[in-house]
C-alpha cells in the first residue's frame, strides 16, 4: 500500500500542540496539517527559508533539525517514505509535551511578521478542466449545441499554462489589456479587458518526477503527488473569446495566476480521502486511468469558499462577502493521480515542484460556481452584494479571496489557508506607433 | 535606432578568421555568425560552458575572457550594447591577424569532441502559429468550411508549450502513446501513436525580459530579441485531433521538442532583415503591433530545409534525402518583434531564455510545406523516398533533421547549424489495473 495514504498517529483528531494557536478551533493549520511553505521576515532580504505552518506562526523546519536544504524542490523530490518521515518529526516535535519545545520555541516566527514566497519553483504549470459543471455550464456559453465537448468523459482536458506570472497569496493583479471583438464589430479592438474574472481551483503539485518518455503507471501516481495549494486562474473573458481558436486560451490566462503560500501534503489529506464513482451510465476510464486505488480514494473531499471584498466594502471596513461554497468533491471528474498518469502517458517528463491546476471546481448548484462567468451567466444576471453594490465582472480594487479546508467525522479540521489578490487598473496603453 | 539592427564591420563578408574551417565555402559558423550554445568535452562529466561556434570548432568565451559567467539566461539579459560589444570583441579576437590567436588558440574545442547542451534554461516555452500557409492548409483538413480563423489576420495566435521536454539536436524521441478514436468507433482507444509528425519551426530566445503587469512597446521589441535556433516541434496528430476541443494541443505535442544547439544572434542576423509588408487587401495589425522599423525590417531571410534519413537509408548509408526547402520570410504572418510585443501586451513577463516558436513555416507552394501532413495531405497521398519507401507519417528509426542558413547579396553566407532527433519505438504500455 502507498505510504502516502497511511492513516497514522499523526491523524490523532485529539493530539494537541504546545503551539497554543494550533489547538484553537478552526485553525487552519493545527498539529495534524503541517504545510509547507517559504518564507522570511517581513521587510528583511533574507533568503528565503522553508517553514512549516503551525497555528498562526512557522516554524524554521532547517534550524529545527527537521531538513538539511533550503531548496523546497529537492524536498518535494524525496520519496514518500522521507516525506512521510519529515511528517512525523515535525508531529512528534510540535506535540504536547515534547522534548523539544524549549529548542524549537525560538525558531517560530509569527505568520503576521512573515514574508511569503512562491512555495517552490514551478518549472512547467499545467491546468485542467476536471470540473464537469464548469466545464457543462461554460460551454453551454461557448457553445450551446454541444456544451460538454464529445472528448470530456474519457480525456482529462488540460492545457500547459504560464508558469512565469503564478504569483503568491497578497499579491497585486493588474487588469490586462487585449484584443477583443464586439459581434457587431468589423475588426477588434486593443485595449483594457472588460470581463475580468477568478476561476476557484486547487493546484497539485508533483512531487518525485518521471524521465522523459517514462510514463507513470496510475497506481503509481499517488508517490508522484505531494500536496495542494488554492489556485485563482485568474481569467480575461472577453480576451479568451476573441483568441482562443484553434489554439486554446493564451493571453486570456497568463497575466496572472495567484497560489496560497503553503502546501497541505498527500500525507495530510489522507484522513479526507473518498472513493472515486462515476455517476451511472457515465463511461468507466480506459485501463490506464482507472485502478482500484483511485476509485476507492481518489477523490479530495475539501472544502471551497470564494469570498469578494471591493473597494467600497473595504473603506467602510465590511468583511469580505462570500460569492461560492462548494466541495472538490462533488466537482471534479478527474482526480490529482489520473491528471499524473495522463500528463505522463506519453512520455511528457514531470518534475519536482510542477503545479497541476484541477481546472475551476464548481458544484452542480449555482450558488457553488467558482467563476463569474457561471455566477452571472455570462455577465446578464449581475450579482447583488451585502452594501447593494453589484457585479457581473470583477472592478478595479476588488480584492478576491479564495479559502478551503477540509473536515469530516473523527478527523481534526485542516486548512489550506487562502490565494488573495486585488485588481489594479489596466496599465496606460502603449503610445500608437509611427 | 536600435544597436541590434545595425550592419557594422562584423558583417564585412571579406572579413576572415585564423580558424581555417570557418572560412571554408558553405560553413555555417563563419566569422560573421558567431552563435552561442553550451558545450562540454563529450564523454566527461563536466560543468557546462558558454562557447562560441567558429568553423568547425567551439571557443570556450569565459576562458577567452570575454564574459565572465556560466550562466548562459545571464548572457542573454544583457542590454543590447553589452551584446553587441561581445560581438565586437570575438569578432576582432577570431579576425586574422589578430594577436588572439595564439592565446585563443589553445582554448579551442572541434565540434566533432564536444557534447552540446540546451543553449540556456527555457523558463517558459511558447508556441506561435505565424506560418499562415501553414495554418490555412492545416485548417483545410480540420476544419474544412473555414480554414483560417477570422481572428488571424489580427492575433498572433500561441499557445503555452511544455518546458521540461525540450532536447537538442542528437536526442532521440520516443513515439508517445495516447488516447485516439477512429471516426467510425464508439470509443477511444489508448497505443501507440500512428500519425507522428514533424514540425519545421524556429525558435525565438527571450533576451532581457520585462516585469510582471509592464507591456514591452513593439519599437522596444526588438531590443527583446536575442536570436534564434531550429526548433522541431514534434507532432502527434492523431492524438491531437482527439483533445485538442476545446483548449488546444497537449500530449500531442509535449512528449519532445527539438532544437538546434546554437542560438544565432539578432546581431549576426542584421544584413538579412527584410521589409514586413502584408499581401495587398490584408487588414493592417493593431496599433500596438505595428510600427515603421517593424515594417522595414521584421522578416528574417531565413532558408530551411528539412531532410529524413530512414533507418533502411542509414544502413545502405545513403545520405537524408530532401523533404523540403523553403524560406521563413516567405511564411511568417508575423514577426519575432510582434510576438514579444504581443505576448507581453497584457502584462505578462517575459523572461531571458524563454523560447517563442514561429509556428510551422510552410511555403505556398507543396514541396515547401514544413510538416507531412501537409506533404501528404493529411496521409491521404504518401511520399516516396529516393530508394522508394514510402511515408504518410513518420516511422521508428527515421532521423529528422531541420536546417536553416542566410545568404544574400553582399553578405557572408551564415547558418543555424542542424536539429536532428531519431524516433525509437514507443514504451510498453503500462500495464491494465485491477
Amino acid at each position: 500500500m502507498n505510504p502516502s495514504l497511511n492513516i497514522d498517529h499523526t491523524h490523532d483528531a485529539s493530539a494537541a500542540s504546545w503551539v497554543a494557536s494550533a489547538n484553537a478551533a478552526g485553525a487552519d493549520f493545527p498539529l495534524q496539517n503541517l504545510p509547507w511553505g517559504r518564507y522570511r521576515e517581513a521587510g528583511s532580504q533574507a533568503a528565503w527559508r522553508i517553514g512549516v505552518a503551525i497555528g498562526e506562526h512557522i516554524l524554521d523546519a532547517r534550524a529545527a533539525g527537521v531538513i538539511d536544504t533550503d531548496d523546497m524542490n529537492a524536498l518535494m523530490a524525496l520519496p514518500p517514505a522521507k516525506r512521510q518521515a519529515l511528517r512525523h518529526a515535525l508531529f512528534d516535535g510540535l506535540r504536547s509535551g515534547s522534548a523539544k519545545q524549549q529548542e524549537w520555541q525560538a525558531l517560530l516566527l509569527p505568520q503576521a511578521q512573515a514574508e511569503m514566497a512562491l512555495p517552490c519553483r514551478i518549472g512547467d504549470y499545467t491546468d485542467f478542466y476536471t470540473g464537469i459543471h464548469h466545464a457543462t455550464a461554460v460551454g453551454r456559453l461557448f457553445r450551446p449545441d454541444q456544451p460538454l465537448m464529445p472528448n470530456y468523459q474519457w480525456v482529462p482536458i488540460g492545457y500547459h499554462g504560464r508558469s512565469s506570472s503564478i504569483g503568491v497569496s497578497g499579491q497585486n493583479v493588474r487588469r490586462p489589456n487585449g484584443q477583443t471583438k464586439a459581434a457587431d464589430a468589423s475588426a477588434p479592438a486593443f485595449g483594457p479587458c472588460q470581463r475580468l474574472d477568478y476561476e476557484l481551483e486547487l493546484g497539485f503539485f508533483v512531487a518525485q518526477g518521471n524521465a522523459l518518455g517514462e510514463p507513470i503507471a496510475l497506481e503509481q501516481a499517488e508517490a508522484h503527488f505531494f500536496g495542494v495549494a488554492l489556485l485563482n486562474d485568474w481569467s480575461a473573458r472577453d480576451i479568451q473569446a476573441w483568441e482562443y481558436q484553434p489554439l486554446g486560451p493564451f493571453l486570456a490566462k497568463n497575466f496572472a495566476s495567484t497560489i496560497s503560500p503553503w502546501i497541505v501534503t498527500s500525507e495530510a489529506l489522507a484522513p479526507f480521502r473518498r472513493p472515486f464513482a462515476r455517476p451511472a451510465g457515465d463511461p468507466q476510464p480506459l485501463p490506464y486511468l482507472d485502478g482500484a486505488t483511485n476509485r476507492a480514494k481518489g477523490q479530495l473531499a475539501i472544502t471551497l469558499e470564494v469570498l469578494l471584498q471591493t473597494e467600497a466594502m473595504r473603506q467602510a471596513g465590511e468583511p469580505a462577502a462570500r460569492l461560492t461554497l462548494g466541495r472538490a468533491d462533488q466537482a471534479a471528474y478527474w482526480s490529482a493521480a489520473q491528471l499524473i498518469a495522463h500528463h505522463s502517458c506519453g512520455g511528457c517528463n514531470l518534475q519536482p515542484g510542477d503545479l497541476l491546476g484541477s481546472g475551476t471546481l464548481s458544484g452542480p448548484q449555482r450558488e457553488q460556481a467558482g467563476s463569474l462567468l457561471e455566477l452571472t451567466e455570462g455577465g446578464k444576471r449581475p450579482i447583488t452584494l451585502p452594501n447593494g453594490e453589484q457585479r457581473r465582472f470583477l472592478q478595479d480594487g476588488d480584492c478576491l479571496i479564495l479559502r478551503a479546508w477540509c473536515e469530516g467525522e473523527g478527523a481534526r479540521r485542516i486548512g489550506l489557508g487562502e490565494a488573495r489578490a486585488t485588481v489594479l487598473p489596466a496599465p496606460a496603453l502603449p503610445a500608437a506607433q509611427s
